[in-house]
């Protein structure tokens, strides 16, 4: 095995792959990144066992030469170790070398490094895609996708299907839903999926999959097997999807509101933020009276409390009390784009919701906390 | 106690005191940074019990006012909840206000924070300082001087006279040493100190005091009691300084060399910054042999080897073969500021010394590693 090519081109794809591997995998040879070299180019491969990553350098782009001086063959590298290697070394171009016994020799300038490779026979045979029932979203709509709903997958293990973003075809629409039971986040948009589309991805690989997704290309989307593969340019990247049934979350959804009223995104995550300094899990009390201001306080008895006061436009509705996480309040607030935020309420004990004033796409809700 | 200024004039001030905080004292008001307003101006007090920054913020600046309303009074506040208090304040001016029973109110805008302040009465009264048998050292100087000498002090207890810099008058000059018996740093300059001068500071002070030193300010050194005051500006830094005699460290620097060569320093860095991919302290064997490259070879046998060539210039005396760690080679070659090294050799038993090719003040000497 032999080629040269140019370091940064090296290092790219050595970063798209290396994202889905562990460092402590019981499995040694996967805390390597495998590597295939062929007349056509360079299959890297990164995997934890739930997340692999499959990408490709092409040997020549139109007239020009990426790869030069292949000789065909594989081997797996300590992918920290030969990522590492790789940033450091003196030159521009690097060429890469096995002799028979494993042995990987990594050269550039006046540097040369040799290092123990891993037998490529030990590495785990790939699962095969499939073209059927395809769902093709463009990669910066799936992005903004799963910025807005990835955060509100629960993190304990109690009910495994919510550790998951839910993907379901309804009607002409698709849905995307993510709660851990205290709060919930749907997106529900016009793309166009397959009849059957309903999948739940774990939280874990959607948040590998938004670090490696590029900007601008079509990302094709198919489920097999208790797998589900995202196809992009040279990339492969593919997940285990959770087993069961995602629970009905329409019904957690209000339908109308007594109390709603317009607020500066921008202000009131200031103001919650401030909340953050006292306490890190704040619980804060959101008092409207009258409509023109309301105040948020939090207390923190051993520290000391806040009091701030927000702003309000076009209040309609009742009066409320209503206390919550301050930190969900501002993941919510977050995962909103707009300036202005639209929050329905439907009295203290009840979820509350937070939308955008000029996006009726998506959706954040927030249950209150029980105070005494 | 009350005061209302820019936001900004009292982070400044915070910041300055705060890194004397450890936040983990066991003594509670020593977690808390001592404020004290009289109408000439803020005082600020942060100390660990070793180390203590007093800064002060002066009530105007020739004709513009700094603090406004002014009620005199002391207070201590948790030093970290304040500094966080006040990063996230919406509006420019803040006021700070305490009731009588320690309850301290901060106000900027619309948001309000109540804390529980401490008595400070409990705060630690401070020693005084004179202005007998002061040093002066430009603050640029002493940055340089911490900076080229402090990386070198021994970090285990066993010898703790070795975990300090020596700030020693020797004949006309002022010579600054740090060594941990496995490399030494040495500076020698022509500034002016009183005849007694010699102090050894602990290195874990001096790198407190390099991060509030400003830029081109005079700095005044006083030795009074076991403590070492530095003033500077409106800031008076102090330490307690270690017991004991320096050890005569003159007799370990060579005066002659069987081999000396001169090598490009960013080079050289580079080289041994790759032998530091393969190991966390790695030991490299240096190989001179004829004079015009040098090799640098390092071997970590579970993860593989790497080998570097060196330009060399300037070659004069023996080959040499010697093995050292490239870690202390390495910082002993970033506290030198010159594009070209002088090193000199006596063997590969013997310490070896880096120098500025274009300054004598510097000298940096590392004992080699015995190999099998």
């Amino acid at each position: 095995m032999k080629f040269t090519i140019n370091k940064k081109t090296l290092i790219d794809g050595v970063n798209t792959s290396i994202g889905a591997i562990s460092n402590k995998s019981q499995i040694p040879v996967l805390n390597g990144i495998y590597l295939n070299i062929t007349q056509e180019g360079i299959t890297l491969i990164g995997s934890n066992g739930d997340i692999t990553i499959r990408t490709f350098i092409p040997a020549t782009d139109g007239e020009d030469t990426i790869i030069q001086d292949i000789h065909e063959g594989s081997v797996v590298l300590q992918a920290k170790l030969l990522n590492s290697i790789l940033r450091k070394l003196p030159e521009q171009s690097v060429s890469v070398e096995m002799d028979e016994g494993l042995r990987v020799i990594i050269k550039s300038g006046k540097s040369k490094f040799k290092l123990n490779g891993m037998d490529a026979a030990e590495y785990p045979k790939l699962p095969n895609t499939t073209d059927v029932n395809a769902l093709e979203i463009e990669s910066n709509v799936l992005k903004d996708i799963i910025n807005q709903t990835v955060f509100a997958v629960s993190i304990v293990e109690t009910r495994p299907i919510l550790t998951g973003v839910n993907f379901k075809k309804q009607g002409e629409q698709l849905k995307f839903v993510a709660t851990d039971s205290h709060r919930l986040s749907q997106i529900i948009t016009d793309l166009d999926a397959p009849e059957d589309f309903d999948t739940t991805i774990p939280g874990i690989s959607l948040k590998e999959l938004n670090k490696v997704l590029p900007e601008n290309e079509v990302v094709k989307l198919t489920v097999k097997n208790n797998m589900i593969f995202f196809e992009f340019g040279t990339t492969l990247f593919f997940s285990r999807i959770l087993d069961g049934n995602y629970p009905e979350t329409d019904r957690l959804i209000p339908n109308t509101e007594k109390t709603t009223v317009k607020v500066s995104n921008k202000e009131l995550t200031s103001s919650l933020e401030r909340a953050l300094v006292l306490s890190d899990k704040p619980i804060v009390k959101l008092s409207i009276d009258g409509g023109i201001m309301a105040s948020i306080t939090s207390n923190t008895p051993e520290v000391g409390n806040l009091s701030e006061d927000v702003v309000l436009e076009n209040f309609e509705g009742e009066d409320v009390v209503i206390s919550f996480s301050a930190k969900f309040a501002l993941e919510a607030l977050k995962a909103i784009k707009d300036d202005n935020i639209i929050i329905g309420f439907n009295g203290p004990m009840r979820p509350f919701t937070f939308k955008a004033e000029n996006d009726e796409s998506t959706l954040q809700l927030v249950l209150p906390v029980r105070t005494v």
